[in-house]
């Protein structure tokens, strides 16, 4: 399976699993719910419980890097074990740690998450274009000749990103764009080969009117070929039920990613991983009403 | 010093050292040419030269967390190393991260980055604001608490960020301002109680024209207490004669970054330490005759 493109994969474990991504947060307050110590030792069990929860119910997890990232080494020595584990047990991972620089550090980055053997090797990683998708063109080619793939944040699911990113470009090929549109259409200008998944996708919140971020009614065709990865269900408000009118025909390519709801329902009891596996099932199957 | 207010600590780095600041890259050509190991010894034996040689003879140090990154969690636990000598050594050191995200995940980079005692502890962070300045209020806040800082993108120094960062604003209580500028007076407005530096700052590319971007007339008034992280130098292009011309009024707040100019000229031989430390003081006083 590795050897094929991301695309190709994410439209494998759509068909197996459903559209369900399970974030693997460890949010220090989840840490406390779940009665674990908030150090490495107890973001590394949070983290292989929920692996252990999401195999075989989902086909994709994405673990919040920044969770780890604050215990330092030791948090990033967890995290390479949590992500050996959830690419052991057959699941794609996201890494969701919204890397981005300039062109040359960008290639530093690729070498960490996106390259075969690498310690915090993933499938696929979430960037950020602030500095023009351009400087991500690098890491995009190494990404794709090992088979991986990106998301770039483009129209977010939090209220003060607004602003930003409803900006009108002026200047380039084709002025008068929103910035997320900008970001979402040089995106999906690598995705034009394929007849269904490419492997870079964006981060399109579920909490927004896509509409007021510049997605107007052409596009649908331009991103047809684009995934895109949703964060802001449950606990950020955004509802299943709303993905065919906030997404359209875009739907069928959406990563629909519940984080804090779910994991709000473990704990590192039996009784807890119990429940994190039936909650974990539960909104699988209330997913697969909405989306096939 | 490390319990004043970053701004006022990056004032007395000004004053003991001027305002050169020398990265700390560890460019896979880089540790090829030094003679050292593609590998976290390489990086680390890399990392703790820099340091040796810029330790009283900058203020200021910047190590590109990307290239330690490469590593995974064997790099982390050479940066952390690299940190420290760098501290007890009596550099500031500004984290090259470029971290962003939404509000309650930005807790978790503050947490790592920005938090007395943390394995990652720096004095001040870069991060990025695709998501808006206000999902980093908390970040900010943390850093502040902890006499700590942020040095936010604006107008970077890449051709590829352009359109993006000059796309204009349609939204918000001033509406019209291009996203550089957008960003900017979000932070500035961070600083506005100081008479001299404060904790929050720019990134802002020495190779553009920042008229270009919306740093039009009245820019310099409106960041007159607020630091910027000027990288571009050397390698991508400027030269120290610019300052004056490019930043105007804001020169006085500039932190002048170079890397690869200086650490193309060491090597991890003796000759090779005592020709980047030559490096390091030719640079500074090139920067000082423009720059006091």
């Amino acid at each position: 399976m590795s050897g094929a493109p991301f695309g190709a994969r994410l439209d494998g474990a759509f068909a197996a699993h459903g559209h369900l991504c399970v974030g693997i947060d460890p949010h220090p307050y989840l840490l406390a719910e779940w009665g674990l110590g908030r150090d490495a030792a107890g973001v590394r069990d949070f983290g292989l419980r929920v692996v252990e929860a999401a195999a075989g119910r989902v086909g994709i997890v994405k673990p919040q890097v920044a969770f780890f990232e604050s215990f330092g080494s030791a948090g990033f020595a967890v995290l390479e074990d949590v992500l050996a584990a959830a690419r052991a047990a057959g699941l794609l991972v996201i890494g969701d740690a919204k890397r981005g620089d300039i062109g040359s550090t960008n290639d530093g980055y690729a070498a960490a998450w996106l390259t075969a053997g690498s310690p915090l090797e993933v499938d696929a990683l979430t960037v950020t274009a602030y500095t023009g998708v351009g400087a991500l063109s690098g890491l995009l080619d190494t990404a794709e000749a090992a088979g991986k793939g990106a998301f770039v944040l483009s129209a977010t699911s939090n209220p003060e990103a607004r602003i930003l990113q409803t900006a009108t470009t002026d200047a380039g090929e084709n002025p008068g764009r929103t910035v997320a549109r900008l970001v979402a259409d040089e995106v999906a200008a690598r995705n034009t080969d394929r007849t269904r998944l490419g492997d870079h996708g964006l981060v399109l919140g579920a909490t927004q009117r896509l509409e007021d971020y510049g997605f107007t009614s052409d596009a649908g065709r331009t991103l047809s070929t684009t995934p895109v990865l949703a964060p802001g269900f449950g606990f950020q408000g955004a509802a299943f039920s709303s993905i065919p009118a906030v997404f359209g025909q875009l739907a069928p390519n959406v990563v629909v990613s519940v984080s804090r709801s779910v994991l709000a329902l473990g704990s590192a009891s039996p009784a807890g991983a119990a429940g994190l596996a039936e909650a974990i099932e539960r909104e699988s199957a209330a997913l697969g009403e909405v989306l096939r």
